[in-house]
């Protein structure tokens, strides 16, 4: 029998309640479920009719399911059958109630075998005698994967979520709850599901000081000052949230480091922390600097070939595995914008990184290596082919638990970059990616921009290092060149306000990472629609243009901030709105310039990085380099990426490279114009607060994408002194206008931005 | 005839829900009684049976009252009479349905005239014929305040809200549900009430990047990036708190300010707030730095003679005006801690502000000019006669639209200073009180530091000015000196974290302020007592203890942190935790260190402000400056304040100075371990999360009294060589070690603190 939902408030009523609240408990009972029901998202009420939602339950909101799906669900959920043998199981017992509960608005009743059917039996092997006397292949879910298969057990219909380990079972637990979320049918269910890649990490750029660093979501969620006594009931929803989507790691830290997170002040805290995201199976990392042996181990020298530098760091890595037995690694930016690194003792980035190794390798514990090291070679050189130059060398040179973390493009998280060309370049080298979810240059908080398509453009992106089919999530899962430890990260874009990530639509972001972690091969527009269904409504009403929205919310930014492969065209600093114009000058170094990316000039524009400009295209396989060398065959999309252009040259479309400049910022003021419109009539699907919010939200996006569009093509347009194509708004203000308009302060920057006056405008102290 | 409560969730039900939906609505209606009755708070169950709350509703939870109140109230609640015809009257009746419904749970119907015994009438004699027509002496009532009565209307029993203003109105609401939420009989009610202060401010001293300066609840409530187009449902909940408490006015950014508030850019933001706050009787100011005519006006000078930076002002006013009509005023740090100000042109400080106060006056606009002057004097000086030494002989110089901002002790927001000399010393001019709410000095974020007490004890405080009786409270509600510009300010405590001011007990100081600025003769005791029955439960089982220890509480943190007079021992910057051997050096004045203010050496302890010495006490009257002057008169709790003693100095209680400090030190922790053994008790009467929190963080208070007590009497003892009184515990480890010891990152304060290794371990960039 299935047993109705209890509600704090209705065990009270009978729990010794005076007289005049004496209705009859099963009344009671009847009546939250006609409540509930009434939340139910079968059919669209008038907004106002939809309970206000602050976005804090992400896609795990567990809203009554109506209709037909409600009886078939019930039907598939009357019991649990499961052991609660580690704090994981319970995890997951508490999350299929929860789950369940919610959704179908009954209880299923918690059993030691199955009675009937319709029965959920989860567990693994060695937590149940029933699991293991099940006929199932283990085999196919892995060390993190699970099964979840229908079977007949004792006669009844039973649906089995099994795993080798218990997070596999939480896993899968939550993967159970996806079904019921975005209305699959369950009746029938032969799934087998494994993460393609070992270590899914979100890189917290949080700082000890409580700011977040590039954060757009109010500040860090690590409340430092009070752990390790108080553990909010935030990180324990954090875990859920990261597990639900198969996250299992977490750097706290941002990798500008603070040597104190190393102190045991710190530790302490970061133990703490470690034991509540440990039962939802995430590790635990740390960001650190390279010169900690220095300034707090009080040593001369952080030379990483220096012994008392390698007893060092052995000694404090012993000190946190002492608490924390699964961490997981250190996380370290040397030699990159001012950080301190092996280069400055005369050795190579790989000689810094198997330091580090050897302190971990006997903990098991893994260094993830930033490639984003520009500080070695001269500055006139292209920055984009950096990396390249410094790490290419040292393929085979590090360690086997040392990571190089690679970041998606060889510039910096612009809103297009092509792939990284380090990816398939290092066969002998553990790389991973390092994605953005944070939006640091796509709009910040405010705009609606899914980065799925993003995420996906670069894992798909076929490197032909191994001919045709040689995709970078081939190079990073570890097929292509049979790498066993495999890894990718994302920068996190969560922070303590209510909603997580500063807006509704940028939740989705964190969702695509962690889907696509666990398998690179998903498709955007499937995680899009099945986050819709969780966060919002599986009406097809809404699903369908939301869905439809959001694929091409990015390409909409492309289009009016960097079109046509332009890149770097952001404010320095706060990296928020156009600022083509700066140039490099005293306090900018070039490759902090705007102008150094765009080349503009009277004969075109565009960065030549063919054979006869910096031949950075040399870096990439010889195929790729033929065909993106040449602007014939160059993806429009990459063209000013790789070549300097005059403005009269033709597009494969017929256009001038000027008009089709112009039209692409037009079509990209133009689709949020449309969005706007599109997302105003959604109202009676969505309740009045997320409503609200993303309505005016888009308002500013549109506010944001006109002063893109008007502020570049006033710029530009100073350059090529062609005219505006017939029909096209001339920008409303002169250049001049655009160019003293600043932003001073912008979320996640302390300090003011450039083109703002400086110094004395700051904030005192 | 009384009508249920219509829950969203509700009305669903009848509007064409599915057939297996369909319980009468008459049922569901009823359920909903039950269940919502089963929150009642007549009877304590375990914790786990309430559910978990985040504090974020603050005292204005509305949970539904139980027992024999449940029925009185219901008599006195039937019905509502009153008109619409303003924002400000739409927020009475908005209030009144959401408080009386959440209370009763039954929603009164609203009336166009009294047709049963029990309704409830609210109005301005202009918007409500009914009221007009009432026998009610109005004159009472003032311009803000508001008469509750109890009279026959048309043979009916009815409660009156009445009022010359809508926001009169608006606070009559409020106090009506007040005496519900604290269980006051409403039968036979006449009370009038109106504040004896007119400006009644908070002080947020949030910066425009969206951090707050001494903040410890998260980052700023003002969301720049998404003003003007997005209004955070919190900005009307801040409002609504506010004027529960009669807050009337917001100074929206840092005294540290940045030019770029006045900037186009971001008044438009500020007007987008200003329309926010005005229906709930907010008008908003602006902190603005001396020189923004030199950084945003581009003038050579920030002269405040200079016609053309009188000129800029007037423009700039006027501007802030054309948005905001009911703009208060501006707030201004001048010559104070490294800020500009008119000492820089040779001007004095009344010259300064009475540029401003022209600027303002012709809009009604005033100037809040801080008396936190402290840069001329030479820093050998004793810091806490530098402001009366600046103002004082300024008296009368003061444009009639100036307030004098002055703390309410002569240096900076210490556990406990005596009241600040300029109260009572200026009679020609007005003067208002800058309390703080944030416990910068006290503790922080987790420390239950109640602050009524010592709000009390400065508006209390007797200057003899005008002889006995001619205390703060009556300096500046005018009754002393006859002002008729009277306000106070306190600095918040508020910020975006979910409970608003980063602890439940910190929300207590936030309503102690609002209550005290309303009336200034409240007692701290009656205050705490409201504010436990609204926030938690008015059950004395709770009540009692809970208030209790509220009282206590700053007493403690006084005793653990600086008793006996002592005062500036934190560390240096971060203000947290104690740093009693930081002394004056290169990086730090004298008076930022810690040694300058206890004088600790051989010979004794205290600052000698006698005649032998600085001689501040020669800046109170002299019936206080005689009493205070001599030791042996003196309040044993202002002793090292004003004088330096032997550590072998008998005290009244014939203790020696030393063993009674040890001993204040030890009765401060263990107060708070008792504190920490009753809140254990109380779990019963507390949602889980709620009690939690606190009982976390008083974990952490015992943690820090214990350091402060430790290094406290190491360092002391080190100066002093006396022994430890018999049975007093050694701090466990050397006073090396407290040195030693830092806290790199606190909230509120960027920059790591001092003690802790510097620069090279500060977060890069």
């Amino acid at each position: 029998m299935m047993k109705p939902i209890p509600r704090t408030s209705v065990p009270g009523a009978s729990r010794g309640a005076p007289a005049s609240w004496s209705l009859p408990r099963a009344l009671a009972v009847a009546c939250l479920l006609v409540t509930q029901l009434a939340h139910a998202d079968l059919k669209p009420a008038p907004s106002s009719a939809l309970p206000a939602e602050d976005g804090y339950r992400l896609w795990l909101r567990y809203v009554p399911v109506a209709g037909p799906w409600r009886s078939r669900y019930r039907a598939g959920a009357t019991e649990l059958v499961g052991a609660d043998a580690s704090p994981t199981l319970r995890a997951a017992r508490a999350e299929l109630l929860r789950g369940l509960t919610g959704l179908l608005q009954l209880q299923p009743q918690s059993m030691t075998s199955v009675t009937r059917d319709g029965a959920i039996v989860f567990g693994t092997p060695r937590s149940s005698a029933l699991v293991k006397s099940l006929p199932l292949d283990l085999r196919q879910a892995g060390t993190e994967g699970y099964l979840i298969r229908t079977l007949t057990i004792d006669g009844h219909g039973a649906t089995v979520i099994a795993a080798n380990t218990d997070v596999g079972v939480l896993y899968g637990a939550f993967g159970f709850l996806r079904l019921l979320q975005t209305r699959q049918p369950i009746r029938h269910l032969d799934i087998a599901s494994s993460p393609k890649i070992s270590r899914r990490v979100l890189d917290h750029w949080d700082n000890l000081n409580g700011s977040v660093e590039r954060g757009y979501a109010g500040d860090s969620l690590w409340k430092w000052e009070s752990l390790p006594e108080y553990l909010s009931p935030r990180y324990t929803d954090y875990a859920r949230a990261c597990a639900s989507i198969g996250i299992n790691g977490a750097v706290l830290d941002n990798v500008n480091a603070s040597p104190f997170i190393l102190t045991p002040f710190y530790l302490r805290k970061v133990a703490a922390l470690a034991g509540v995201l440990r039962p939802y199976g995430i590790r635990v990392y740390l960001s650190v600097p390279f010169s900690a042996p220095v300034s707090l181990g009080k040593l001369k020298s952080a030379d990483p070939l220096d012994p008392r530098v390698q007893a060092w760091w052995s000694a404090k890595v012993a000190e946190i595995y002492r608490d924390i037995p699964d961490f997981g690694g250190l996380l370290m930016k040397a030699n990159s914008e001012g950080q301190p690194g092996p280069e400055d003792y005369g050795r190579t980035q790989a000689q810094g990184a198997n330091t580090l190794a050897r302190a971990l390798a006997p903990h098991g514990g893994i260094v993830m290596w930033r490639a984003f090291v520009y500080t070695t070679a001269a500055r006139s050189e292209d920055r984009a082919k950096q990396a390249y130059d410094t790490f290419k060398p040292l393929d085979g040179k590090f360690a086997d638990n040392v990571l190089v973390q690679v970041k998606n493009g060889p510039f910096d998280f612009q809103p297009r970059e092509p792939f990284h060309p380090l990816f398939g370049a290092m066969p002998h080298t553990h790389l991973m990616p390092e994605l953005q979810i944070t939006k640091e240059y796509l709009g910040q908080r405010t705009s609606i921009v899914y980065l799925g398509p993003l995420f996906q453009e670069v894992l798909r992106a076929d490197t032909w290092t191994r001919g045709a089919g040689s995709t970078v999530a081939r190079v990073i899962d570890g097929s292509l060149y049979g790498e066993r430890l495999t890894a990718i990260a994302g920068v996190a874009n969560t922070g303590s306000l209510r909603n997580w990530s500063g807006s509704i639509f940028n939740q989705a972001n964190w969702y695509a990472f962690g889907r696509l972690a666990w398998d690179p091969d998903l498709s955007a527009r499937d995680i899009a629609a099945e986050w819709v269904a969780m966060t919002f409504t599986s009406d097809p009403h809404f699903l369908t243009p939301v869905v439809t929205m959001m694929m091409e919310s990015r390409e909409a930014a492309v289009d009016y901030m960097t079109p046509l492969g332009l890149a770097g065209q952001m404010a320095a600093q706060t990296h928020f709105g156009p600022a083509p114009w700066v140039a490099p000058s005293a306090g900018l170094p070039p490759d902090w310039s705007s102008t150094y990316y765009s080349r503009a000039d009277a004969s075109g524009i565009g960065f030549d990085r063919t054979a006869t400009g910096s031949d950075a295209v040399a870096q990439y396989s010889p195929h790729l380099a033929a065909l993106w060398g040449n602007p014939a065959t160059c993806p429009d999309d990459l063209l000013l990426w790789f070549h300097h252009l005059s403005w009269d040259y033709r597009m494969r479309s017929g256009e001038t490279l000027w008009d089709s400049l112009v039209g692409h910022y037009d079509r990209g003021v133009a689709w949020v114009k449309q969005a706007r419109a599109t997302w105003s009539t959604l109202a009676p699907y969505v309740d009045p607060q997320r409503f609200q919010l993303t309505a005016n939200f888009l308002a500013i996006e549109q506010k944001d994408a006109q002063w893109w569009r008007d502020a570049s093509i006033a710029y530009f347009q100073s350059i090529s002194h062609r005219p505006l194509p017939a029909g096209v708004a001339a920008p409303p203000d002169t250049l001049a206008h655009y160019e003293a308009f600043c932003v001073p302060y912008v979320e996640g920057t302390p300090a003011p931005g450039p083109g703002c006056p400086p110094a004395d405008l700051a904030v005192p102290r």
